[in-house]
């Protein structure tokens, strides 16, 4: 390291300390001499250190960054529209990448969801959707429908009403009171199934989605408003929908006319494989929460998408939906939106995911000679791989284990290998991989072989 | 009109009624015919539609566009920063733009409020303000300390918690319910001051105060985490402290232990003067949120700033505030607020703002000789014109009035003659000017021109 990078190093070093409150991060370490990670620079599927070391970005940057870091035509738009029109709100006004982007995502949706209202982020699309069930139902006549249902250890947003939705008791407890009626049912993780189910993926499915009818009927159907459920549920580690599981769901939502919310804030995109993952898996919601992968991160924006059902007393009818995000709908992130979808259709991405998704599952499941690998699951370009001390009973970490292991070991050591990724805890010990959507196979075997030396080191320390 | 500009223009208006959500808007007009104004392109203090019509920004898009359109600086910034790093979370990683950004931040504000977390907008301040009062009052042995105050008409944002601490009751009431225990206590109209107080504005703003003192010792100081209180509160029409009114409230909050949140995400950067409003009114608030001007909005981004004091428990102490955002402190967002804070700097616009504010003011002002006028007031570049029937009685317009000629006159009247500013009856109906800092006497007139024929003709129809 020369001296100025050094210099540079320690003066990052130093601003972090005494100014940026980072993001869900403990800062003590930061005192005793432990440094954070300063990344200068991305390009591809790679990211850079201030220290010039090279990354592979197995994470997308957080779920995000769908075509890869560093690309001149997002860029360029960007600039352009940055020139041409830098900001214009969404109140009562219109611009033409707002209008663009709408029609271009009605385009994508099932169904007749066509309503698009765009946020400035995946929290504000959840907290939308909480706000417009809770609407629709006051202006048709059924005020006491509020109440929401989610799964357990999800996670859908820090805002209030999302963290309200969202389930991590430790992301919640300390900010009560949160927005009441907020109810939790359980998640699809086939992986520790009760075991009277452990033997029938279909069956288990049905349990899950009953489950959810059994919440609305102890409530009362008159009191529940919306549902909210990831395509795959993302915290916990990646748990697909078993099979029938969201043809259920939709039956129970309309025989109780509760609101569907699919929460595609990591799922759309192409991250399970289609613009919406909704249509890899066949249902059909009332509402699409996104954000994320619509701009591949280069720009803050998310949308809420409604059906035409949801839309028409605030069309026609004449109601006003007050809500709104002075940054919803910016028109440069539309414009880097627009110019993120042109790089989808033009390099086929989602018949990339399609196509490659198997073998990408099929590489990280070799790790499974790993005795520390309980699991490996997900789909398309979006895995966990679950950590045990014990595969035959699944025996999982103590909190120690977790913290000396997995956060003491595991994390620092994938990233000091050159792979960026994520190390959770929030369910049970996992390793996560969303990597952008361009890799193919010499990166998932490259993935495969930093994990598998990690984790092979990792097991000597249990 | 050019058959190719008509066909564009029925093009973006079939998109807007079939696709677009637009954000606090009615939509019914459209299907009987009402066009949606379209902005395509925006130079220094104009805005331009899409059949090439030119407005005067009286807004600043949303208070939001400091600097003026189309600065070239920032579109270069952002597209430097795309190219080199276009996405990184601040999730216990960091990157340059969000380091220099915290060092910034620090520098302009009061005390020791050195503490930076950002966040993708206003309203997400907010939130991040409300988690932090709650979190920090738990971690310190005061878990009950929870609720939080805010001023009768205030607007602070429309997620579920920062809609809870706005103090519109027909924003709120259609997604109730929220997060219990948001009191509200009286405002700083000193326009419609009760009448044993009405000539004297400092004892006016003592009363004020003392409401809120109030309000803290009916619920009890152990209840009680924040009150939310805007410098010159925006909705309702630009309500400035009266004098001593700030002073009073920072000896209420040390008495009680109830933290002072400055929410500047209208008034900071310059809207008053300074780059934080506190600093023009001379008081130390425990937090500052902001947003908006902190980019002259071309890219979103939000910050909330804290003391020492409460950072404390986060750092050294060993806590966790388990609290983030995807697009929170986006590196290309912070570049763009590093080149605005440089036209800042170069162009001297604090000056000008405290230079040109009187000047601003006292245009307006001539206003006064017209009989709708009831009231002009504000501070810096932000100033309301309250209108009314009588001025002597101060009678304001029936709801019927309102709608027909503030909503269904006025507003659309100063936009057709080439003012694009806000017509708004949140309290009573007031037109709000918070154009960017960069004019001068000569737009000062041709506002104060327009207005004047507005409001004349709006006269006749009353």
């Amino acid at each position: 390291m020369t001296q100025q990078i050094a210099d540079t190093s320690s003066r990052y070093q130093a601003g972090i300390r005494d100014h940026l409150w980072m993001h869900m991060t403990n800062h003590q370490g930061l005192y005793s001499g432990s440094a954070t990670p300063v990344i200068t620079r991305g390009e591809g599927h790679f990211l850079y250190d201030d220290q010039g070391r090279e990354y592979l970005d197995g994470l997308a940057g957080l779920f995000v960054v769908q075509v890869g870091h560093g690309r001149e035509s997002i860029a360029r738009a960007v600039y352009e529209q940055t020139k041409t029109l830098d900001f214009m709100p969404l109140w009562s006004y219109a611009h033409p990448p707002a209008i663009e982007l709408a029609e271009r995502l009605a385009h994508y949706t099932p169904g007749d969801l066509n309503r698009v209202f765009f946020t400035s982020g995946g929290g504000d699309s959840v907290e939308s959707a909480m706000k417009l069930a809770k609407n629709y139902f006051k202006v048709t006549g059924r005020p006491g429908k509020h109440k929401v249902i989610s799964r357990a250890t999800a996670y859908h947003g820090t805002p209030h009403g999302a963290l309200s939705v969202t389930s991590l008791p430790g992301l919640r407890n300390q900010f009560e009171p949160l927005v009441p009626g907020a109810l939790k049912v359980p998640n699809t993780n086939f992986y520790r199934a009760p075991e009277a189910l452990a033997d029938n993926e279909k069956e288990f499915g049905l349990w899950a989605a009953d489950r959810i009818a059994e919440a609305i009927e102890f409530e009362g159907a008159d009191s529940v408003a919306a549902v909210f459920l990831e395509p795959v549920q993302n915290s916990g580690g990646c748990f697909p929908p078993p099979p029938g599981y969201f043809e259920r769901v939709r039956e129970i939502c309309d025989e109780y006319d509760v609101l569907l919310v699919s929460d595609e804030v990591i799922c759309a995109f192409g991250r399970i494989g289609d613009m919406f993952a909704c249509n890899d898996f066949g249902y059909v919601p009332d509402i699409i929460t996104c954000a994320k992968g619509l701009t591949s991160g280069y720009a803050p924006l998310g949308a809420m998408i409604a059906s035409e059902r949801l839309f028409e007393p605030f069309g026609r009818g004449g109601e006003t939906f007050y809500h709104g995000y002075t940054f919803g709908g910016h028109p440069v992130a539309c414009a880097a939106a627009m110019a993120n979808l042109d790089i989808f259709e033009e390099e086929k991405l989602n018949d990339h995911v399609h196509e490659q998704g198997p073998a990408f599952r099929y590489t990280l499941e070799k790790l499974k000679d790993l005795p520390i690998v309980g699991d490996v699951r997900g789909e398309g370009f979006f895995y966990g791989i679950e950590l045990v001390k014990d595969r035959d009973t699944k025996e999982s970490f103590t909190d120690e284990e977790s913290e000396r292991i997995l956060k003491g070991f595991v994390s620092h050591a994938l990233f000091d290998r050159g792979l960026y990724c994520r190390a959770d805890d929030r369910g049970e010990p996992v390793v996560q991989l969303s990597p952008p959507l361009t890799i193919g196979q010499a990166e998932f075997d490259q993935i495969e072989q930093i994990i598998r030396s990690v984790l092979t080191e990792a097991w000597s320390l249990l």
